[in-house]
């Protein structure tokens, strides 16, 4: 890949002269559009060897737009905030909302090539990283970032005159340390490993664009001019109605709506047992959180189910048992204006809780296949994708320590009339029932459909579904007491 | 302040069945109104000595109500995100939204008080704490903050006691710990010093409430009434129309217009020279930037000045000189949902650099006193406590070792005319200018007086203002790249 990156491509003065002032007044111009007009937001990763001019070309794009609407981070060794959450955590916090340009130095591609070269890590863990990433910006390009992968590149050669020139002159030499000249040493193994990474790396949603770093006036041209294009192209697509993207067909699973139907809904319990064993339970969970081993872990609550399943009940009763300081409970409902900016993720990973902590989500990132798939609020392939992309979400919860639990609450159609009638005569106006609960009565069996699908697809060995049996709530809740208690028990 | 929680207060098993219920529910509706229709948001403070059951209570709290909108947050020893902005930066992070309740343990109330108690400060320093917390709450509470601090107070009696019961009982003696019994030996300064704190501060705005500990029922009824029939009376207060509240009449300044009108503005400077110096203060800034000691610092540029003064073309000449992993720049423009229910400032206190970095601010939290008080967004007595409050925010900032310097860009009314003329030939879109651009001009003098009174009320010792003559674009620029470097140099 760094073949055409080693020619020795130049630009003169007079070219550069000529082509700069045109090239930042449209980009000035682009970048306007996109802040006003501009339903995306655009990515920009800076990666490549050291001296290719990765931080002068960075600093000239903020100084060519306009560099309110840019921001430009980079990341280091992480903060105590950071490192107690999944690696990806701080990239998340970071990415540029719609209408902004984002600039990104020691991304996510950092670690996995700098490890492999440090002889860290082995091939099979550089895979991995590579694959995950790969569906990582699948899933940004998916929901609408322009994502513009730069790699630097200086051949051996010029590496090493580069740094010999340094050295030279004096006004320069404190720049070249002697790390500088480690790294040069492995020169070969970072280019093979860094080539192999890009290579897999390359995808038609988020190509790399490989530029030589030795002359600057050429690179510089070269990122404006890549930059631009592709803003202009994008721009160009938003204003025409896009094509909507097809979906493979879901492959019907056989008759899966089994796995709701078939819970056997008669499961009940008696108060006074209901109390003792609640009780119990309680005492087990709070006990449990307070071990010293939970520390190093975290708990992730998800609640879904229909309306009055009794999502609220069995989260009164998860928090009963706990301590105020280490748990929040989440409520899910319309993003809020930040969160629109971003991907649908985006606002779910805002709350994913250092460790020692429990977080507690009334809705969930589910909603995407539940609610958005039934009521057609996106794409059938956007849906669809949502799939895998919250497995990965959840794996790398789970990789930094989380112990994931979701539970789902299942009522029949006549007991959800039952409470509806009776919630109407509460005096707890939380309760209340509105125009849209009785509507989305009317979807009953759309949402059972969304239900046994999602519960096929995502229950996975490391954060897999409960099906409750709600009909029942001292049942109901018991059982989700009783489930995270085993699940705790089992991980630490 | 503790004589009426020596008492021995109990509340009897029977009255407490009576009444727990009905409280319930009344919270539980009132928290229901709070979410769907107040416009305000709750903070609980939550201080005492240990063991006089704040932690039982604040849960009991969470189970009363409905813990979706409530969330608990207990500050420890910072983490070094917070370590690197002033102390409030991470209460700030923590407020509540509005329509929500936000309970605090180990407030801004923890640090002054125990670091009292241990000697480690002296009574100026208390004083300056409880100064800054009272103005603090002040404001608070002019932004519409509903504020309950609860203090849970033991007689040096009841806590003996309670130590010496928990150690006799084998399934809570883990619960004492020397240091339960060392704090105990210090009961009588912990005291003494918390009593002088809780009485600065009471203030009407935001009363302290102790609260006898000893009695679970006791302590339970009263935190949960004293709350309930605050949210209702405040609930109640916002549905009928609030009586404006009245300022205290702006004294007028002699003649302070002169402050901009006197300025010289035929300073004028020609391109060569101009450029030639420019390049050497850019030279300087980013060689001071990149000293070791700036580290330890922050850099926060505050830009104002009217539309077309040319705030923009000096914050690139400031960013063309610094390494873009660096600096931020955060315009100003309408606040985001999230950011519209929160106090004002709060939007700012988000922005606020870690040690080592630069944050440039185009347009600032001087909106409030200046588009707000011209346009009439605020009513009159909220932007006049708004001096003091930025004094207070700009104050804290220093301290944490930030150095800020604010510009005001100063044009004529005519070469405002000029550059609107010329920006409308001009084929750089975000230079266009818009209707609002025009009618804004109209209101030329208002601005001027609100701009005079600002740099009046707000150019202090630790945060100068900077009057940039800005009539000629190069002396402006030079003027204010001049003004940071020279800041640098005699702060580090």
């Amino acid at each position: 890949m760094f073949e055409s990156a080693e020619v020795g491509h130049k630009v003169d003065k007079a070219k550069y002269a000529r082509e700069e002032p045109k090239l930042r007044e449209a980009l000035l111009n682009a970048q306007f559009d996109l802040s006003e007009h501009g339903k995306f937001p655009v990515l920009i990763l800076i990666g490549g060897v050291d001296g290719a001019g990765k931080g002068e070309t960075v600093n000239l794009l903020n100084e060519w737009m306009d560099p309110r609407h840019i921001r430009t981070v980079a990341f280091g060794a992480p903060s105590d905030e950071e490192a107690e959450r999944p690696d990806m955590w701080r990239f998340w916090r970071a990415l540029p909302p719609k209408g902004n340009v984002g600039i990104v130095f020691g991304s996510w591609y950092t670690s996995p090539i700098v490890d492999r070269v440090m002889g860290k890590t082995d091939d099979v863990a550089l895979e991995h990283a590579v694959d995950r990433i790969v569906r990582f910006e699948n899933m940004l390009f998916n929901e609408g970032v322009l994502i513009l992968k730069f790699w630097f590149h200086l051949s051996k050669e010029q590496q090493k005159k580069r740094l010999k020139e340094l050295e030279k002159d004096s006004d320069t030499r404190w720049r070249v340390t002697k790390l500088d000249w480690e790294r040069f040493k492995i020169y070969d193994r970072f280019r093979a490993i860094s080539e192999h990474t890009l290579r897999e790396t390359s995808t038609s949603n988020a190509p790399w664009i490989v530029v030589e770093g030795a002359d600057a006036r050429y690179r510089s041209l070269t990122v404006g001019k890549v930059l631009l294009e592709s803003m202009k192209k994008r721009l160009a697509e938003r204003s025409a109605p896009r094509e909507p993207v097809k979906a493979a067909p879901l492959v019907p699973v056989m008759d899966n709506l089994k796995l709701v139907r078939d819970l056997d809904m008669t499961q009940k319990v008696a108060k006074p047992e209901y109390e003792k064993k609640l009780e119990k339970l309680q005492g087990s969970l709070n006990l449990i959180i307070r071990d010293k081993k939970f520390k190093k872990r975290s708990l992730i609550l998800v609640f879904e189910g229909s309306d009055a399943a009794g999502k609220g009940g069995a989260i009164r009763r998860i928090t009963g048992a706990l301590d105020a300081r280490q748990y929040s409970v989440t409520p899910v409902a319309a993003p809020t204006q930040e969160e629109r900016a971003q991907p649908y993720l985006w606002r779910f990973w805002r709350y994913v809780p250092r460790l020692g902590r429990v977080t507690i989500f009334d809705r969930s990132w589910y909603g995407r296949v539940l609610v958005e798939r039934v009521e057609g609020f996106c794409a059938e392939a956007d849906w669809m994708r949502a799939y895998s992309e919250i497995n990965d979400f959840e794996e790398q919860m789970t990789e930094r320590g989380a112990i994931v639990c979701k539970f789902w609450l299942q009522i029949s159609n006549q007991m959800q009339l039952r409470r509806f009638k009776e919630r109407e005569k509460t005096s707890f106006k939380r309760f209340k029932i509105t125009e849209e609960d009785w509507r989305n009565r009317k979807k009953w069996d759309l949402y059972e459909g969304a239900v046994a699908d999602m519960v096929d697809r995502t229950s996975t060995e490391i954060a897999p579904w409960t099906l409750v049996e709600a009909e029942d709530k001292y049942f109901a809740r018991l059982k989700v007491i009783r489930t995270v208690v085993e699940r705790l028990e089992a991980s630490l």
